[in-house]
């Protein structure tokens, strides 16, 4: 597991929630660290990850689970909250905000004082025990529909914001990931920052750290460190010619 | 069982429609108390409780009961509505205006003098008795859907508005629910009232006693009090990231 | 059965339509007692009573019948207009105007020279006693849906429009369903009469007769007389904090 | 079978067409006879009548047939175009612009020279004899959907427009079907007559045949002709007061 | 099979697209002789044909095949495409342009230089022999709903515009169809023609040959030729009265 | 197979991005070669291709297997992606911007670094070889629907843009794939570069090199030059006729 670095207390507050039963909610650009930090987590606290990503069709059959024909016979089959709450795991629910609203509804009981389930179709009470723990994500700057979490959803939560890390924290990454040296990671990662920055861009979401990693392992592999950059980071970011060129030249000038 | 404080008769009006058998509908904002209510009086009146929540996709096969596959056989499986009539239960339908339409109707004959529910399926009139109460519940100054209760269907209740707690209320309710001592408790109540009459924050909703309640906890697990609000309020109430800021210094000056 | 107290001749014209076996059709707000009046018909004329009542989702095969499994065999189940034929009821379709238009196309035999159906299904016509009658009723001022009843299929009725009572009926029904005094029983008709002539209150629709009943059981039971108005009539009537203040205003001028 | 009474041979239109075997459209508003000619002409031409009145949800499997699950067994059950095509009958197909577009789609091969049906379910063609016909119907004034015929369907058929009655022959016709007196007779179509040329009443459809047959049917029965009236035609023309109050003033001058 | 007139290389372009195994697409307003152009050709080529046409629900099982069941056992039926291949027949896919996208996508290695369909569901792949031609129309003119061939699908044809036969062509069709006498038919050939030609009326469509067949044979079964012209022509191709009549009277003038 | 001409190092960066286990993004109008690219690479790299073509109803269960029915037992049958797992191949998922969200969802764990899938329905994890690689396109030009790829779907990816080749490079492409000479060859190139920089045609997608390499196979089938652009590229680009014409003005100016 490679480790989590922290730029304003992420591992201390999600222990004490942890500690404390109450469910988290992280909130961050994509890219930014959220599914690391609930692995690398997870592997501290020493217990199961199940994680489950929602889109527009995840309903709470989806999460609780569902009977099943299998064989001729029909089956229960445990969702992920049935199979994280048997198991003591961590559940991390990715993009809550994207799933059908009746999800909320089933997660009500789940993220107050009651930390149970009630599977109707197979009339049985999932307690969480103490070592439970109930994580969601959403990236409050982008929504692909018009969902939003209601404010009786959200306010079970505890939220961390999270961003993006800071050149130096996310050139370790980049030496990490790849064997390029110090010199060329520190250059991607200072792009990274300066594109983040730029709002001459009109992007709809700006370069993450999986970006400047991408192309860290092209450049490894041989390619040269502009192409590298141009095809993961440029062609990836926009769709518009004259972005895309306006990208291509602003690498140039760094790389 | 937590007792309900009291700020308007809540109390009496319930037990008089209990009396009275007529159904009750609880209209307030987000973590103002109304489950509670429900709760404490179903313990008070010595009734079980059978409480549902709704979304956008309940209909009434989900609140009367369906027909469903066990182990090859055919089975009836009873909703919360039949299950409530037939336990003497007070039932609960937690944000109704967000159910399907069906749902509406399949509730007025139990909302009028007659008392029933007719079940097509298996061919079964289940009558109400006198210890039975509809109680229903909706957030009027949020919808998520375009959904409203229909006059013909709202007629059918006795409406009660609730609201939040008064500090010196809200305050006992954090003593008695985590450890703090009363000093940080009253600062955190009255952070509560302050954020809830400033109009400066463009919130959606604004915060409930469970956040409040949320805040305390994570300062007896010894989180430092203004993190603490920090990631329990602020974070919760917004994700803009102005309005987060100024929530918090407006923490800061009160914590 | 509780008598109906005409205003306008609603009761001869009920039984003219039933003699001459023309479909009526009964138009008027919420709680004018569009029900009561069918409820009564179906007593004095000694018929059987069927009533449905129609939402957004309601087709012709909740109408008409349809085959479900029943300990494995698939058999028949009558839907309320083929019970409604086979015992020569009369057949109350309430809220018409909600159903889907399948319905409006189910029904055009039943109400014409016809007065037949064919259930395709089971391949049966069953034909209209004399002393079958069709009723029907909508709220021409409240439409949940886009919905409107076609002229084609309005066109098949014979059209009744009822309105309100009068304060002094309106007194009688108070003193017959709750047994308060006659000088409260006035004030609270007087009270539904001025909410309804009054432009004030924005209201989408105003004070019906269960309201006032409501209130008046409520004062029965010991309430507060104004309390009593205040839950079961101005917080039913709006969910607007200054409406409902406005209206409690105006109660307490009356009561 | 009671006579229809032409005003521009639509009898011999409809013989030519059945001769030739052209299908056949019958354009016009609610209640102008379009029933009545087809019924009509199906007794006249010796012929069975299958008669199917389309709506919104109406598909090809409709009027086509399709396989039930009947007593265990898969049972092919043939719709209307089935059944018509193999009794040599008149089909009548009602309403065919709110129909889905597949129905469209189904019959073009039945509308054109080939004169047949293939249905794939059951891998069988239908071929028409020249005893059948097609005949097909629409309110070009009123679609409750969005849909409409389109050319290539339209194009299939040739058209009659048809219209309300002369009130020398609307006259007659409330004189066989009621036995009131010429006078009242005369009263009444003239009636229907100047309703339909007034541009006062901002009618969605104006009056049909059978409002009059219905007014004069209630006064057969001893109703006042005034109430008979304003039952029977304005209340069923509009849910407006202010234009239903016209419609009774309108009325009392003329009755 | 009657013979096709060609106004324009139809013939030679349809063989040098058979031979050459690309796709052809007709495109052109209704009843402008798309079909019995590739009747015309199946014939002449000597090739079996299998005719679909499309609309808005028509998807890819509909066009490939499905598994049904049967007498108690799952069978595969093909569907059109299937049967097409499997007898090295012209397949013709009429408004193509209306189908579901999922169609779009099921023909695509059918059009291009694979020439084959993989049905996954019975995991065979069909392969198109020499004799096999892939032919699809469409009405550029009309779309009944908002779909439109995308630009992938479409550049996989070769496309041929097809429009109205010339009066002298038209007017031998009319005397081959009918055995009205030659100064008749040229005088409703030309009405066809004058009639496309004019813009005064404000028409979705206008006059197809088929049109003009039909008042030939109505005339040729002795009804007066305005007004066959009146019921074919003139009716069928608009509802609003005042250019039905401004229809009739153009016709008054030219018959 | 046919030799890919590369234009800008298409050929190393796929190689690049299969050794260094990178999933790569197509991007490029219609008929610019990316399927030719992806046929090409799997050739050159002895990889079997499994190729899957998107469309807005396209879900997960489409591609990654689902349970069938067959003679009787309830069997798996793997999608596209599944197969292409167990058999080590290049996945190839064209206009991967078209399918429902849920695609996306199931496709996470493939693209990062986890290289699996967990096929819930049969609880089995497949892991990607080093030998599998993920390949997707999609036409940044040209979206049927609504729907767009998110960014964190998007990120994932390397991304390659390509486009329409030089004249040089697709009159080679003409000669090659029919036996026209040099000199038709060349100016068919010349007018698909001509057509592609006229702004003057308000095309919604431009020639792609399908409809040159079209018109020279008819050519070489003896039909005309101008007829064979004429219908393979002028008619098959609009069908606004003063756009059609002036495109065949245009290219009897060029050929």
């Amino acid at each position: 597991m490679q480790e989590f670095i922290e730029t304003k207390s992420e591992i201390s507050i999600f222990e004490t929630c942890f500690q404390t039963k109450l469910p988290l909610l992280l909130k961050g650009p994509t890219g930014c660290g959220k599914s690391h930090l609930v692995e690398y987590m997870a592997h501290k606290l020493k217990r199961p990850l199940v994680k489950v990503s929602c889109n527009e069709d995840t309903n709470s059959a989806d999460l609780l689970g569902r009977f099943i024909i299998k064989n001729g016979d029909t089956v229960w089959q445990d969702g992920p909250i049935a199979r994280a709450l048997r198991s003591d795991a961590i559940l991390y629910v990715d993009e809550i905000a994207e799933a059908r609203e009746d999800v909320m509804v089933a997660i009500h009981p789940l993220t107050d004082f009651r930390r149970e389930i009630y599977l109707d179709k197979t009339n049985e009470v999932l307690k969480a025990s103490a070592q439970f723990m109930f994580v969601a994500s959403f990236n409050p700057g982008y929504q692909s529909s018009l969902r939003e979490m209601k404010p009786s959803t959200k306010q079970r939560f505890v939220a961390l914001a999270m961003d993006y890390l800071s050149v130096e924290k996310e050139k370790e990454v980049l030496m990490k990931t790849s064997s390029i040296d110090e010199s060329i990671a520190k250059k991607i990662a200072f792009l990274g920052k300066k594109i983040r920055e730029s709002e001459n861009f009109s992007l709809r979401e700006t370069v993450s750290t999986r970006l400047l990693v991408h192309a860290a392992g092209l450049i490894q592999s041989g390619m040269n460190p502009r192409l590298a950059c141009h095809i993961a980071i440029a062609e990836v970011l926009s769709d518009d010619r004259s972005i895309v060129e306006a990208l291509k030249e602003f690498i140039n000038l760094q790389i």
